[in-house]
């Protein structure tokens, strides 16, 4: 018999990583959210408290993250309800993945207490449908290195498929005090794109992996840009360029916007060096007057899980 | 003392492997140019033959894919200049490297009678230029391949990378007995393009490397698609959509348009799965009246060589 109450944590995450827009990610350790989930037998779902850094989120289950992602689990479990408490750790519109990581703790969570869990493959696709509540739009890029852990590819179909990095590899994210929303981020996407600036992606996402499969970081930083997206979104950022600008006078191996935005994140070799860069990123965002938070991560961060 | 002449063989390839548009291609057994270089001393490259089956070519060095490589190389050896006979075996307009192969055949056998040879990664520079001589458009997906043999990551600079492919990985490929040119096949790319597709492609491209290198060809599968270049350039191929049916129908990994086309090819598991779908893509290419030659090769085609 399966306990009827879980707790699970599930990790911050860049999405959009420089390369992949939308179908790379990697998580990160050090934020994350937490959800309890008890199993009811009414076949409902609710999201009866949301607690920590965030609370100004919709309680509706439709709207929220969680409750949308338990509600495509609870169908498919007929009869089977969750209760959910969300504690949020993850700075709102931080470009950390703060909305995918309730929908993954929660569905981790509320697994536990299945009799009948389902797959990894499932949890997947319904953390996708509960991230589109609050971003409007289905990518895996978050929820996909949440759930495995590391550097992820998220097919919008099917299985993630988890990358190996280099040991050592650090991330160094940069979170400025400034929110971002993520739809206005979307909306600076907009119009048509040349196919010139897809080949040179392509080259980058190619060499990038290339890279992280033969433990070679020249390869990394070889690929390590990004022409499609991030030219368009760099405005949105006070002080982008600077900061971008520090973490490669520091040895970044490439830098680029987290997520949406506005936090800005840049790969090192060793800890110690992604250490050194974070504290000139934050010193150049603070020279265009925002204050910034800190984190260093390896690149292959945790899973979500059980706790 | 080097030889103060060579002779070497550049094997056919497939550019824009499906998911790799000019960044991705791979070498093919069976067709090839073979180029035949004299050192001479008067800093001057001369195309003094051109045999086999193209021979309707420009013979002067500056528009002859072999001669302007060639010519690129002159410029680092100030003095030394070459002649170049070429001996063609692939198909003009076939899309399968004909105008690369001609470059690169002509740069190993000079690299060859060179007292200082110059590096892999120069080669490739030079003839990346030379292709460009007959496409209008400098691309690697061509010369990368033949260089190194094999499936290879080609970026617009710097050295290109090989992709290690599962055991038994082969490819079949038809050539319809009707001639696309290349500039053609270009123009119909013109046009804006979504972000959304980019996205899609991406994802392609990452499972299939990622299939690559982790011998897993149902990843190949996943990947293996082509949603940006191949719906533009299908309906310049009679019977493509009948062709790539037969491929899937035989079990393709997928199929798709070899380079700027028409020739048509796919991936298979296994030599014999390829040897039949060639048959049946043969075939099909007959319901719209095309004759069709079949050639079947592994994926990790053979790489050029002095000879």
């Amino acid at each position: 018999m399966t306990s009827k109450e879980a707790r699970a944590f599930a990790p911050a995450s860049i999405g959009n990583v420089a390369v992949g827009f939308d179908m790379l990610g990697h998580s990160l350790s050090g934020y994350g959210d937490t959800a309890t989930v008890r199993r009811t037998t009414d076949g409902r779902v609710r999201v009866t408290a949301i607690r920590g850094l965030v609370t100004e989120l919709p309680r509706d289950a439709k709207a929220n993250t969680a409750g949308r992602a338990l509600l495509g689990l609870a169908k498919l479990r007929p009869g089977v309800g969750f209760e959910v408490e969300l504690d949020k750790g993850i700075p709102l519109g931080s470009g950390m993945g703060g909305s995918a990581a309730s929908a993954v703790a929660a569905l981790v969570a509320a697994n536990a207490v299945l009799e009948k869990p389902v797959s990894l493959e499932t949890l997947y696709d319904l953390a996708m449908d509960g991230e589109a509540a609050a971003s409007g739009s289905r990518h895996g890029d978050n929820v996909a290195p949440m759930l495995l852990g590391g550097l992820v590819i998220a097919p919008a179909k099917g299985a993630p498929v988890k990358v190996p990095v280099p040991k050592g590899l650090h991330c160094a994210l940069v979170h400025p005090h400034f929110v971002l929303e993520t739809r206005k981020a979307r909306a600076a996407l907009k119009g048509a794109y040349e196919l010139h600036d897809f080949v040179v992606q392509s080259e980058g996402l190619a060499l990038l992996l290339a890279g992280c499969w033969t433990k070679n970081v020249d390869l990394i930083r070889r690929g390590f840009r990004d022409v499609l997206v991030e030219p368009r979104r760099a405005k949105l950022i006070p002080g982008f360029q600077r900061v971008k600008e520090a973490a490669l006078d520091c040895g970044a191996l490439g830098s680029s916007i987290s997520g949406a935005g506005p936090s800005v994140f840049a790969w090192f070799e060793s800890k110690a060096k992604a250490t050194r860069a974070g504290a000139a990123m934050a010193e150049a965002f603070k020279s265009v007057k925002l204050e910034a938070d800190v984190l260093v991560s390896k690149v292959d961060g945790p899973a979500a899980k059980v706790i």
